[in-house]
């Protein structure tokens, strides 16, 4: 038998094969789950509030659980400016967790099986459904749980149990959640899995043929599922898009990072006087005013606020050459005003006027690599300016330095080395590259040229 | 002279070339402009709330612009599980507003320049620096200002001014800019552009040459011109992917939705009663109690709320083929919880419970198509579950229809015709498919077969 080598063709074989040695009699096997004592009745929410656990919040009414986890409701408002109507309140759920969506990959007789679990759930129809073989949030999985661990959690939380096939953050229903986003993912692992009796394998073709029945495949296995890459062609680096995509998606899953809204008269640590805003111990930033007089712009005098920069900031790129590619190091940065919390920095972004004051084991890794790079590897190196209509004077030395022999290979966990191509391809789209990693890739273009290759001589 | 053909030889075509007949002589040009009559001067924030604009918010503090326009400065308050420190506060300059960094494109004899304009800011160094062609808010472009229009902003705002190079959302300095994000966007034209005396024509090669000077090609430039696509593959369909991009990019930036999260106990038209949360007049949900036994689950019994559909939902795909392709009708869908607004969703979604009492003339487009479709063209109708662990017997008929031939080939502004490969590269990044376009995908997957092409016998 000819094994298909490449992943798609593998995901067509597997589509091919409507049933296999390795699955239960499906009808039976679900019925028989399905007739396990399950109870699911309604009751009413001052039932609900009465009992442990769930509480509408004095002040707001929201409606969250006493232990701060699972979801809450809470309410939003809404306003179009076109469309109709122009204007609404609903409930909504809001849950920020990111939960697992998990599926276990294997191949049998040359044919991957995915891992479904018969899970229930009480808002299901026929109470049983295929979930994927994990579906967690991370309160089931990092922290102290009042019942089991979720099982094969482990899979997906420790590092080198398989190899990854999809991993993607997806959003969910955005009529009924607030920015809900799930990790889809799925793990093709090769040695032996106990299947315990509420799992079971089966082909792509096998859940291709449940899903013309109605209630079966649940809504969870269904998008992790359709998740599964079809036939792209990739640029190619030191690592897979499929790596580069999981290692991004695995920190912003990870990240720790919560921010929100507050009145600008409660900031703690902050002072507003005559003058300025700004903290009573220096820190990072200042809100200033300016007064404006220009004849060539549209209204010729104004003033408004600024946001005065204390010093001059760094962004610092490691560059080095692999496998024949120009590849970056790249930093998984979170910043509290980052849409979705992290992006794809510098290897280094560093407010210089804290080096003084910064003992050695705090400054940020590849800092001093960075700034005591011998002249011969500096391939850019100079100050450039941010947005001048909300900054006032802020300045970056953007500054790319081609890694000398003794820099490590292996990247720490928050960095990852991409090929120029690769962050030209994440490029696309938004929300991979950070302000100054865009600037950087510019600046790596700007030093290429006809005898040289991004500023390297050509070998 | 030969042309280069595609765009990635164009552009490595003109940075190749660092100077051309249609630019000034660029110091010069640059210093002249820097000599207007500018000025900027530091003023106290008592001086700039006393002047007429600018406000503290009484209750918040927050400082706004008493026309609601520009941006604010409010308070961010955020924590980090992990890292250090684990929680702080700061101001944070918070901006919904799209804005358009826009740069125009053009070939002079064979070879691509950019139009750039020496652009004064308050904030700048040296006060003049190059600037996109075009940078606006919306305020600038779509209402009433005290002064003129952007120069050149209807390149960008009207259709078929040009062909789109690059069109993508990209987010701001995450330390300092709230879920920031601005248009970045590329129009090449062919017809003639008067130059207004601030603006110039660049080469690619000029602009990397000027980007070794500090302070001389500012943010914005940086980040558009960062945005032209290298050489990247791609699936094929009948637009091209950065047709698609550009359409989908367009949707999001006019997205005229805005949301934001208020107490329960605060929504407008909604009631809640020792049963259920619901609206006085139906609405298309509730948020109801449940109590649960399971042996099987990891906690054996519990109580929680649940989200309750009043009814079924339609998610309808209009299929066709097109150029040898299978293609699909998506639809650009705002939906409220979205984390960027909008997500690509089936041709139409619907409440069936509203089909009685809504007229004809307010039906969804393609409904009917949809609803009447007959039996021979049917590709996939099922009823599926949504998540049970959330809400209540939520069912969604996903129902794939085939065109007929009196089916429009052309669709409706939010409306678009993408190829199913196409909508395979889309789904390996986040945001872009809905969960209801995602499992209509794979139910697309499930009806192909060895004799079939997506269930459409092969032809």
């Amino acid at each position: 038998m000819v094994m298909p080598v490449d992943l798609a063709s593998r995901i067509a074989a597997s589509a091919r094969m409507t049933s296999s040695p390795m699955s239960p009699e499906i009808d039976d096997w679900l019925r028989g789950k399905r007739r396990q004592p399950f109870e699911s009745a309604d009751i009413t929410l001052e039932e609900l509030t009465r009992s442990p656990g769930w509480r509408f919040a004095p002040d707001t009414g929201n409606l969250h659980h006493e232990s701060g986890r699972f979801f809450t409701v809470e309410g939003l408002h809404v306003t179009a400016e076109r469309g109709h109507p122009a204007e609404w309140w609903q409930p909504i759920l809001v849950q920020r967790d990111i939960a697992i969506l998990g599926i276990i990959a294997k191949e049998f007789n040359g044919v991957l099986h995915f891992l479904l679990q018969a899970k229930m759930e009480p808002g299901n129809i026929d109470m049983v459904q295929l979930s994927p073989t994990v579906q967690a949030t991370s309160s089931n999985y990092t922290q102290v749980h009042r019942g089991r661990a979720a099982r094969y959690v482990e899979y997906f939380t420790q590092p080198g149990r398989g190899r990854v096939l999809v991993d993607t953050l997806q959003s969910e229903q955005g009529a009924w959640f607030h920015h809900k986003r799930n990790r889809n993912i799925v793990i093709e692992v090769t040695g032996d899995v106990p299947v315990h009796h509420d799992f079971c394998w089966l082909t792509l073709g096998q859940i291709h043929r449940l899903l013309h029945r109605p209630n079966v495949v649940n809504m969870d296995t269904r998008t992790v599922v359709g998740c599964l890459p079809g036939t792209v062609s990739e640029p190619v680096g030191v690592h897979t898009m499929t790596e580069i995509l999981s290692w991004f998606t695995g920190h912003k899953s990870r990240q720790h990072l919560s921010a929100r809204l507050v009145p600008l008269n409660r900031l703690v640590g902050w002072r507003r006087d005559d003058e300025r805003i700004a903290r009573d111990d220096g820190g990072a930033f200042s809100i200033v005013g300016v007064s404006v007089r220009a004849q060539t712009r549209e209204v010729t005098s104004w003033k408004q606020p600024l946001l005065a920069p204390h010093g001059l900031t760094l962004a610092g790129l490691v560059v080095r050459r692999m496998n024949g590619r120009l590849h970056a190091l790249v930093r998984a940065e979170a910043l509290p005003g980052y849409r979705d919390t992290i992006e794809l920095g510098p290897t280094v972004r560093f407010m210089m006027t804290d080096h003084p004051t910064t003992p050695a084991e705090h400054r940020p890794e590849f800092l001093d690599h960075l700034l005591s790079a011998p002249r011969h590897s500096v391939r850019y190196d100079v100050v450039q300016s941010e947005e001048g209509g909300r900054f006032r004077h802020a300045r970056t030395r953007y500054l790319i330095v081609e890694a000398t022999d003794d820099f490590p290979l292996s990247a720490p966990p928050d960095f990852a080395w991409i090929s120029v191509e690769q962050l030209h391809a994440l490029q696309r789209h938004s929300y991979y590259l950070g302000i100054e990693a865009r600037t950087l890739l510019l600046c790596l273009d700007s030093v290429s040229g006809p005898d040289t290759d991004f500023g390297f001589p050509v070998r």
